[in-house]
């Protein structure tokens, strides 16, 4: 398999981490057999931070998420997502131990990724950014201070001025071939919402990523986070979104940007903000001479509800999700270009 | 899948254990596809049992040797049998833990081998001989004296008196109808070697599976252990193995008795006799008016090496196997009935 590639299908790239990436590969999925998601592996905190830290492998949370979305058989796709909650195992999930075990086994994780996708029966393909063994550095220099690792990044409640930091993966990795050839090769490339500094960044800060979106043909669409993290992104405009996604890759490589326009309901509102996060704006003012064309649409989803991953309490935290089919349509409609847009 | 079988190929079913099972299995594969493995389901030691106890499963070591030995994918057998070394997951192997995933997305002892098998593509079938959660028992009743528990039992390294003891299951179960519906309807039923208080002779004592070899229509062949297991059946003679397996499954079924008459070498004896274990050897004296044809062949195999469970030595233990080859041979001569004997 030394093509990311195989039909006569509308190709698509799909880069970012799990939870983005999940939502946009499921939106897209329907449309086309050829897709390509292309993974963040600087994932180092929860399930996949200990089987790194304890058995050396690459970080295999993100990866499942991306063969989940695009499996077809629904007992796999639950079998994978299962997550021990007991004993040993708890707070892993199945999918882990499996792509765990096949590089183990198979001493190659692109080996371990085609595997898993035969028992899946994947359509598609999933493509780790690079197979080197990265973890994630923001060095803020004039303060000559520096954060390690994407957990410690993320879980920081009030990072320091982000959009005066650097950042770059330690040590310099080698970005996959392959992926790069899906983004060369893709008719559309599509940026997943995602934690900016924690999961969409670190695969942008990738040597040659940002190369190979500015010289890809493909047409580069981001999708902008519903919502701005506490800490991370604090209040961040869509357009402050997109300018930091083109600082991480080195480049001005999008076409198009997505962002949602639809109001939440009182109980949306009400549910996030005890997260202390907020709805990303698009704030009117500064919206001249852009090199790529603003999209916006209806996007918001139901509120998921995910489970705390320290097993003792059942439900935690309650996540506002993109609406996959308002979204894969949206995706469509850009890449077809006879979309309705505000502006 | 309500059949256990389905060609009309010679229909085999082999009762036993995890390693024993899985030799026979494989010694016999090559001649049908119709293999229905009926597998002991006391096991609670090793990673079996700490899966049973953390997270109430039933045992799935034996099942996935089973598993692996009916495979026809070799990257498939060895990630079923991967075992983790060193971590949270330290002794326990992939196929375990698959199937304690699965049996908890399904809820279903049976579903999760069924999926595992389609995973495996495993040519045959593996049917627990109970879907009871059961353990164990040896009971003497003169001594009002009791062991508890399989592992247990195994690793007692001097049992008192194992003729006089009973063997229960607690609590008592109910045989799976598919292990009987496959007993029933097997052209020829292999009892696999293996520790006579500890794999084969829990199986037998299932309720109901005595009643079913007996009024079973196969041809019935027991393989007796090629070493006696040092404080298990010490000195046992074959006939003491026949003896005992069929006062297990409290009947008279066997219709032949497969033994070993090879001669090991210098160095398999001192192999085995390192470990206090002795090679089964034929008593000529009490060979009389027996219900069964005793066969004898060269079944000794090469000496396995086996991991510690404990994975801190790496190799401490050998073991002593049957000769697939020879077996498989010996036992389709059995089912065609034109063998040469040693009577």
């Amino acid at each position: 398999m030394d093509e990311p590639f195989k039909e006569t299908e509308i190709k698509i790239a799909v880069l970012g981490g799990g939870t983005g990436s999940f939502v946009v590969l499921s939106s897209l999925k329907k449309y086309t057999s050829q897709i390509a998601a292309i993974v963040n592996m600087a994932d180092d905190g929860g399930s996949s931070g200990v089987l790194r830290d304890q058995l050396g492998v690459l970080p295999p949370g993100d990866v499942r998420q991306c063969l989940v979305a695009l499996s077809e058989v629904p007992k796999m796709r639950d079998l994978f997502n299962y997550r021990f909650e007991d004993g040993t195992f708890g707070g892993h999930s199945f999918g882990n131990i499996l792509l765990t075990a096949l590089e183990k086994v198979t001493g190659n994780f692109s080996e371990a990724i085609r595997t898993a996708s035969d028992i899946l029966r994947v359509r598609g393909i999933v493509i780790p950014g690079t197979l080197d063994n990265v973890r994630l550095k923001m060095t803020w220099k004039k303060q000559k201070y520096e954060l390690l690792g994407e957990n410690n990044i993320g879980s920081s409640k009030f990072l320091y001025s982000p959009k005066l930091a650097e950042l770059t993966l330690d040590p310099n990795p080698v970005a996959n071939p392959m992926a790069l050839k899906a983004i060369s090769e893709a008719d559309m490339v599509v940026v997943a919402p995602g934690g900016i500094y924690t999961s969409v960044g670190p695969l942008l800060s990738i040597p040659g990523v940002g190369e190979a979106l500015m010289a890809s043909h493909a047409k580069k669409v981001y999708v902008v986070n519903l919502v701005t993290k506490i800490g991370q992104a604090d209040g961040f405009s869509v357009i402050d979104h997109v300018n930091e996604i083109e600082r991480m890759a080195g480049t001005n490589f999008l076409d198009y940007v997505l962002y949602n326009d639809q109001k939440p309901t009182r109980y949306q509102v009400k549910k996030y903000r005890a997260e202390g996060d907020h709805i990303t704006r698009i704030k009117k003012g500064n919206l001249k001479n852009m090199h790529y064309k603003l999209v916006s649409g209806k996007l918001l989803g139901n509120i998921a509800i995910k489970k705390n991953e320290d097993n003792i309490l059942p439900v935690t935290r309650s996540l506002i999700r993109h609406n996959e089919e308002a979204l894969g349509t949206c995706l469509m409609n850009i890449y077809y270009d006879h979309k309705d847009t505000d502006f």
